[in-house]
């Protein structure tokens, strides 16, 4: 399989990137040799990095982009504009199936714009998601979505993250019968925003989930679901707050704890764009080797898993339905 | 001035809120003397527990109530068969001012219902709220309104709620010019799901506030606001997150932390309901002694300070406009 890697993006670029793709392939075994890197990047900016991989040099390709997208460009106009950014290359090769899987650290809404307009939404899904883990403090994650793609959303819109949450804590994070809940103002039905009210039903009738009910804000940390469904706003909302926990106790006050540990996001890497037509990964600004490592592990399992495929197939049966 | 008390509120009614009110008539000075206390509750219950306020036996009066509205039962329904109970009593009293304010840490609901259905709203007031304040690391609080009564929301109710929330924190918390805040998934303008979009531009322009954009989820225990406005559904899961954080590190890890500690509710007792014809409290289900007596302190403030009158004045202006 080919993974595509913009080593552009991002804060700590492109070395950082190189760094994890070294620290990946020194992980594994020779029988996983059928793995190939495509780095995007700026030949003369990657140059020097890149010798460090002279003994894979077979193992990556680079090609060359010319531009970058800043940080705070705005997405849709960065990339009609910038065609030779890595970003905007990285999606090409995607498209065209010459990469399986696109990894990206830089502008987050370049990253979900670029998936929406070129590999595109696979058939049937309203609204591709963002997602991201967030820690229990059993030791284990709560996937929360959406976390700010879609700040306003449909019922139906909730009921397919709460399916594309499911399929990916199953196939992916290999976890039996995921218990979804609906992040929620209370704990019985009937309680919340017309959108959860109108909501719960949805999830509750669905044969294919395992609904367990609402959750509020107070269960973000404990293990009372595995996948947690909202809209992006709230989300986005409940994520930032949870990050600014491991700043204030971890960062600032330097409080050393196995729970805080967990929300080091080297160890997951980066969030998946789910419910496009190939695996994409956005890592944080501020990734470094070990979240490239853990974004370059992710997109392997997602690839091996044919996890887009499992997508297409509940999607297509849905419309067939 | 009367403070009304609902005794039988609380998991530890009725003996904490006497405690409270104890607690309270200690602290002043014979010149607050003309503070007398309307207690509401079973006299079989309370008697034992009267006793202690028998050197202060003309600063308080004992109501009889006959029954109590449960923590879970349905609001509307409670209120309306059981008008012998302690809360409907309370509201009862304060519809007919003999009571300048009513405290209760029973049902929340039933407190929020109670006063839509007797005090009522201020006129020109769309949405009465409930704000909580939100322990900010330099020691202060952010003021988060609405936490859970307005889940739905448009952008003329949060308007409100800035305007509310700005004059609660002037004339109640004495801040000088305090900052609004409106809570967004980014920092920028033109941000935001459609409700926040747009809101924001109707901060903006009122001449009322001091607004100063958006806030994020980061930004919760910063010192970036004094007050920060969301309908009620994103806010009441912040809140809750935001309690979480206090159970896990302070009560579940035992840390010791100045931040944590401002996050004991006892120190600001109860929420107030803001819009409503008169000061209303509404107190923890584990309200105690410090958290009655905080509460009791914030009721004489709100009664001294004219709240009610400085909004009214706020709205009718605003009607007459």
């Amino acid at each position: 399989m080919n993974i595509g890697i913009d080593i552009m993006g991002g804060d700590y670029a492109p070395e950082e990137a190189i760094k994890g793709v070294i620290s990946y392939l020194k992980s594994i075994s020779d029988q996983e040799e059928d793995i190939h890197f495509v780095l995007i990047g700026n030949p003369d900016i990657a140059g020097p990095y890149l010798a460090a991989l002279e003994q894979w040099e077979g193992s990556y390709t680079l090609i060359p982009s010319a531009s970058v997208i800043g940080m705070h460009e705005h997405p849709t106009k960065a990339l009609k504009e910038k065609q030779d950014s890595s970003i905007a290359i990285g999606f090409g090769l995607l498209q065209m199936g010459k990469i399986d899987a696109f990894i990206g650290a830089g502008n987050t809404g370049a990253m979900l714009v670029g998936a929406m307009y070129t590999v595109k939404a696979i058939p049937g899904v309203l609204r591709p998601t963002i997602a991201s883990p967030i820690p229990k403090l059993n030791g284990r994650y709560n996937f929360l979505l959406d976390v700010g793609a879609n700040a306003d959303c449909k019922p139906e819109h909730l009921v397919q993250f709460a399916v594309m949450g499911s399929l990916y804590a199953k196939h992916v994070l290999d976890l039996d019968n995921p218990r979804v809940a609906l992040l929620n103002l209370g704990e019985e039905e009937g309680k919340g925003n017309i959108l959860a009210q109108a909501t719960y039903p949805l999830l509750k009738q669905h044969s294919g989930i395992n609904f367990t009910g609402n959750v509020e804000g107070r269960d973000l940390f404990l293990d009372n679901s595995d996948v947690i469904v909202c809209e992006g706003f709230t989300g986005n909302v409940a994520l930032k707050i949870a990050e600014s926990v491991y700043h204030i106790f971890a960062e600032q006050k330097k409080i050393q704890d196995p729970f805080l540990d967990q929300f080091n996001f080297e160890i997951y890497g980066g969030t998946p764009i789910l419910g496009v037509n190939a695996p994409v990964l956005i890592g944080h600004g501020i990734s470094n080797q070990p979240a490239f490592k853990s974004m370059i592990e992710n997109a392997v399992k997602l690839v091996k898993s044919n996890f887009t495929q499992i997508l297409h197939n509940h999607f297509a049966e849905k419309a067939e339905a």
